[in-house]
């Protein structure tokens, strides 16, 4: 193996599989980036099992081969090189890297004992705008169960129809549901690992322009995008049938500002009794009055200017789920609607239909 | 107690003080803050019995009086506030808060009970530009000894001459010095505990065109800046003269750019054996050539262009130290001069005469 390229594209490449690769410790080589050299460049594969990500780096090919070493280390210390080109060789179980001040060689294993990325059949291709693709994913990951012993919800759902992709994660506290149009042939539900949703949100770059491919089976699910393939495994079973649980009337509406909300609430959370999360909202005339209060810190109340529609009510909400879905509600304005302390409340943006956030009030 | 001011006023004035206040646990009201309202306005003061810190804040005052109430949750909710008027009032053993949406009772502690704070007379002030100070503190701090055990150099001496400051800071592996120019009457060296600096470095803003003011006696200094008067114990004992161990002569002086030496270092730290932190520097014609090497990871060498003058030569030093001398340099052009393996090197920034950073090397 032999090959030159430059520190800029051989640094952005191992940033973005380098960060897998560094959690593995029991079977050592999970720890290194395999690096193919053929014809057409150099391809930097890490994998954990359960992910494998792929990246393409060009370069000039003297010789092909492959060769496997850690992959921080050899992240960390390309990141240090100046940019220039930087050559690449395998001598005696090391890699060589020679740039113009320098020469370097680092200890690896042999590529054969890397084990086997899957691949995917490309038949079924959905499209997506990266940009509004890695908005929707950080709308949910937040709501996901942190849980890994409850494996379906220990993900985020990602259900495919003719026209919408419906992108939904919940902790049965909480839920979050985001839809977005697609053009797809292949009907399927699937369960997507939360590891890999934060690995693909981590990587995932800003290019307005750019789109991001979908490729799925029953077994596994690709992300393409930007000379990046992302592979993981989809999770066995079934999620929750949360349609079920959305109310279809609310006897209370508030529309308010959310700009105005969140400190109120985070006020409100400053003096809750320790180790309990409640705060009470009051939907009064022209208002949500926020209160909470704790004998040893004081009382606070404060109050939301908002238009109430519905008859006057009040509720009881864990503070830090409803920060969640107003700090990512991607919205000015947002619809809060109630019934009572029994069913769930839905928060909505007040300017579009894609996205929902329904929370589990708090029994008094 | 009754006052009104803007919530800009009173939270940039609680940010100030309030974290000093929130690291005292045995001693309940040394977390509280000390509201005391008179003629020309609010007073907040904090202390951890060591440090002192008053910041004057501007009001309308109605009515005279003082009280306290725990600093971090009063700083914590002010700072949620909107930018509008506050109205301050004791009433019951609490602090009532008003604004226009909302009003809050804080529970707190009669004021009879908070420490005091000692006084400096004023007679001699020595005057230093605030950005200028906080430059040079930045320049030594992290040279400090960590070891709260070895209090006279966990800390940072001030000594005090004519016509100069001298600061210095070490951990007996490596010191820092800097020298700041100062009309000054009273000749006097002070150990400052590092825990001062360390809150005065975090307090002092960037306003290039102010001063900070220093008063001192023999058992305390006060630095006064912007509304904030910050006054601390000094530590009895002597400082170690360092003086005598600068080398007067070296036989090998390295002219370098920082910008070339410091990822050089920091490659060469990638490849150290694990829990040893030594990078040798061989000095030769027209470079410093940096070599690293453990027998699981491999070896590295970079050479890094440098006049060099005086005799070829090498010496080993840990790099943390090393980088930590570069990092915080201040120059792009450094000189580094060294004699052998059991006196220390000098690091120094090309463009001037007020610092310089010794280091100890490791004996082979």
């Amino acid at each position: 193996m032999k090959l030159s390229c430059t520190q800029e594209n051989l640094n952005k490449g191992l940033n973005l599989v380098s960060h897998i690769a560094n959690k593995n410790s029991n079977l050592p080589i999970l720890n290194n980036v395999l690096l193919k050299v053929n014809k057409g460049g150099l391809t930097l594969v890490t994998t954990d099992l359960e992910i494998g990500i792929k990246v393409f780096v060009r370069g000039k090919v003297d010789e092909e081969g492959e060769f496997t070493v850690a992959a921080k280390l050899f992240n960390d210390f390309v990141a240090l090189l100046p940019r220039e080109n930087i050559e690449l060789e395998i001598e005696d179980a090391s890699l060589f890297v020679k740039s113009q001040n320098q020469k370097t060689n680092i200890k690896g294993l042999e590529a054969e004992d890397f084990p086997l990325i899957p691949e995917i059949e490309k038949e079924n291709e959905v499209e997506i705008n990266i940009v509004e693709f890695k908005r929707a994913l950080n709308q949910l990951i937040f709501a996901a169960s942190l849980d890994s012993s409850r494996i379906e919800i220990n993900a985020v759902n990602f259900n495919f129809s003719k026209d919408k992709l419906v992108l939904a994660a919940t902790d049965s506290y909480r839920l979050a549901e985001k839809q977005i149009k697609i053009n797809n042939n292949e009907e399927r539900s699937l369960i997507v690992p939360l590891k890999t949703i934060q690995e693909l949100v981590r990587i995932l770059n800003d290019q307005e322009k750019e789109n991001i491919k979908l490729y799925f089976n029953e077994n596994q699910i690709m992300f393409v995008f930007d000379g990046v393939e992302l592979i993981s495994r989809v999770i066995e079973g079934k999620y929750p049938d949360y349609q079920q649980i959305i109310p279809e009337k609310f006897i209370t509406n508030a529309k308010c500002a959310k700009d105005k909300l969140i400190p109120a609430i985070k006020s409100a959370a400053l003096f809750c009794k320790q180790g309990i999360n409640d705060v009470r909202l009051s939907f009064a005339k022209d208002e949500i009055v926020i209160a909470s209060a704790s004998s040893g810190l004081g009382e606070n109340v404060i109050k939301v200017p908002a238009e109430i529609s519905g008859e006057e009510n009040d509720i009881v909400f864990n503070y830090r789920y409803l920060l969640d879905g107003l700090l990512n509600l991607g919205s000015q304005n947002l619809n809060l609607k109630i019934n009572n302390n029994n069913t769930p409340g839905l928060l909505t943006p007040e300017s579009s239909q894609d996205y929902l956030y329904l929370i589990m009030p708090i029994k008094q």
